[in-house]
């Protein structure tokens, strides 16, 4: 029997729990709060994310594009999706295909003793000659302070831009994207200067001994080996630097590039029901970098897409417009993935309305954001106002106009509403890149509150559509 | 040189990082969300939080009342504490001492084979005879089902009561206050009707191998032991129960409890430049579980409350009122500490205007609840809707009527205004009271972006009161 005093206990915890404020009982909950409710449960209690997403992870780790783990991703990911769509296809695209080799090798000698450092190549770089290259080395807080040197201070050495993340942006993306241009641009302004390689310290706020790796690009001809050291190493050679100015660093990287290859965007759909031209894309990549297993980057957001569909078909919902789920290949070193599906879907004359992207980690739901073409930006972003309420129970509470992701700006000029899902983005920068984002560190109960946010806004989407 | 298309650029970056709406550039910004800024900007880059957190959790792990560790932890948090107080000091308060002895040991046997099962005792249980329980088990989802079976289907065995935490709930302590009362109440309910022992699923979401334990209270003289298994082996014991319903469980706890101890409540504050006699108080528990490093609780909450100090003291800030943090001694198994502290605020007739306290973890900040006597509870609420905005900067989000704390609550009848400091819930149950409530599931950033939201809350306590 239940105590007479643990009965106003009981209902203030169905009401709390049915996302009903309890002052306003009395009022009937509507029709969108109650599906919201039903799909958190179903994504909290019979989600297929976190066992799918072990699935990825310790079958397909390291699945960067071109890799023999890519094409096995491609393959899991056609049978998860199977699963759970109407019809389920595989888009063919080519793709860039750049190995690391052997793993890389750095130090620096200090009274005859070698100091090992944590170092691993940028995606993208050439190697050193056969015999490494071993050179003094020049530091710089950034690319200006770069600039600013003379080009005999730079020749024949190692520049080495040691620029921390601002821990100061509440949103690490923030400080993110004030560094990420030492990666993708820094061998090039080394080169102009005459410098021999470059090692970057890695993009991440957390003080660790994880190399962080990620795209560099060539602009020119004057291709000179580019590598990122852990935090912990950047910091210890810049300490060494301060009392051995002409400390030689060593370097040694095997990486290479290949012709492209043959892979595949993974795709599934369930039709709508009432308006079955109108298209909705949820989707994440698939490719991840070499040295992890692509747990949070974006094993997450692929395996959520795919949970969408499968919510839908725990609940027996039939979508009034298409849901289409796309795991794009290649985000990591050229979105030629996302090229393709943009490009067919434009050769087909499709009609896509919103395209949301899931690439920001695994973590805890807090928003979406929205970006697009006018008048289709301000449009989207009021629908998402107008829903805002419906979230809160979740605590689902940004929503902004900005940006969505790489894979689905693609589909930019096609006159899509582009979302980003936006998770809590405190501890994505600790693993992003590095071995340290693998499945263990993963939360189940967050990986499926991401699932079930964005599957809500998806049905929401698929209900009233963008008018 | 910076080049003139990354302009644009930094400026945003800038304005983002301000907490400026773009949209609003040109209004000047308020002094309330510079000095917001300014506490962030300290938390993030200058806060004491992190390694406290580490020498507190390494040199001080497993400090249950009574214990060697507990008075170390008295020692070191003194120390820290001293750092940054105008005036620090020792509050004596008597606690109770239990300690768990040996580790425990379970099994259950099956074809003559030893399975063995992840067990610990509840804090506060009796031991088992020298030699160990061994006793048929009667299974139960709850402590209504077990109410409801006849003494003779109980008496003489080991009453399993087998009740999975809720996982649809978002709140994850909305879930754990679902499940409590089989911790708590679980041995007097089973004693009742004869059971010999109790053994209860971990309190816990996740599915692991860790055995959670916390607090149980005897009402009767009826004493049987009582024990938590680990939730993989709860699984394990219902599965194997299923096939074999004579199926003896043999249970071995070696606990006991000694005469209470001396111990303290470490202390510290700022004085008040304008309303000395007003007191703010901000505080976590010194005391944890013994079979952890106490990390999350309360480790986290203590090592905030002297962040808050910390901040203040790095900014030079002279609040208007006092500002002082209290380590409160013993709130996992009695609340000693609390009840002395409100006690002796009583009989000294100190004004205490608001209690705040952080007691879920050190996770990402989400927001704060507040309770008290009517018309604080209102007044306070009203205060925090007002001050909303300001923390919308940093995703603080969620401020609503709700419970505070263990600690604080002792001060209720004082008609104080009792906030509870609100982080990201959902990772919290995972290492809640078990092994896993070490240092290194702390992120370093979530911890600071709590200590720096409880650090402008109680900043802004100190500017405007709460009239």
């Amino acid at each position: 029997m239940i105590s007479t005093r643990t009965v106003p206990a009981i209902i203030l915890l169905c009401m709390i729990y049915l996302g009903i404020n309890p002052c306003t009982f009395g009022q009937s909950p509507n029709k969108d709060s109650l599906m919201m409710r039903k799909i958190f449960d179903v994504a909290l209690t019979k989600g297929s994310a976190y066992t799918n997403l072990y699935t990825l992870c310790k079958k397909a780790p390291a699945r960067l594009s071109g890799s023999a783990n890519a094409a096995k991703a491609v393959e899991l990911t056609y049978g998860m999706i199977q699963l759970v769509a109407d019809t389920a296809w595989l888009q063919e695209t080519m793709v860039p295909h750049w190995e690391r080799g052997e793993a890389e090798k750095s130090y620096v000698k200090l009274g005859g003793k070698k100091i090992s450092l944590n170092i691993c190549a940028l995606g993208g770089s050439v190697a050193t000659p056969e015999k490494g290259i071993t050179a003094d080395v020049v530091e710089v807080g950034s690319i200006d302070e770069l600039k600013k040197l003379d080009d005999n201070q730079v020749k024949g050495k190692i520049v080495f831009i040691n620029q921390p993340m601002d821990a100061k942006f509440i949103d690490t993306f923030h400080a993110y994207g004030g560094c990420a241009g030492i990666r993708v641009r820094g061998a090039d302004e080394a080169a102009a200067k005459g410098a021999v390689a470059v090692v970057i310290r890695s993009l991440t706020l957390s003080n660790d001994d994880f190399p962080h790796t990620g795209v560099m690009i060539y602009k020119t001809d004057q291709k000179i080996p580019a590598a990122a050291l852990s935090t912990n190493d950047a910091n210890k050679l810049s300490d060494l630097l301060k009392e051995n100015k002409d400390l030689d660093l060593y370097l040694k990287m095997n990486c290479q590039n290949f012709p492209d290859e043959k892979s595949y965007n993974v795709m599934g759909e369930i039709k709508g029901s009432v308006y079955p031209d109108e298209i909705i894309v949820i989707g994440g990549h698939l490719d991840s970098w070499d040295n992890s297993e692509g747990a949070h980057d974006d094993g997450a957001g692929c395996i959520q897409s795919i949970d969408v569909l499968h919510i839908f078909k725990e609940l027996g919902l039939k979508p009034k417009r298409t849901i289409r789920c796309v795991m794009f290949m290649n985000e990591e070193n050229g979105a030629k993935g996302a090229d393709t599906y943009a490009l067919t879907a434009k050769n087909k004359g499709e009609k896509h309305i919103v395209a949301i992207e899931s690439d920001r980690g695994g973590f805890a739901p807090r928003g979406f954001s929205v970006e697009g073409n006018e008048p289709i930006q301000t449009q989207c972003f009021n629908k998402l106002l107008a829903w805002k309420p419906l979230f809160a129970p979740y605590l689902v509470h940004i929503f902004v106009i900005g940006g969505s992701g790489v894979d689905v700006s693609r589909l930019k000029d096609q006159n899509v509403a582009l979302l980003g899902f936006i998770p809590d983005s405190q501890r994505y920068f600790d693993v992003h890149h590095a071995a340290a984002d693998n499945f263990k560190n993963v939360n189940k109960r967050e990986l499926e509150l991401g699932s079930a946010s964005i599957a809500a806004l998806v049905w929401l989407f698929s209900e009233y559509g963008l008018n």
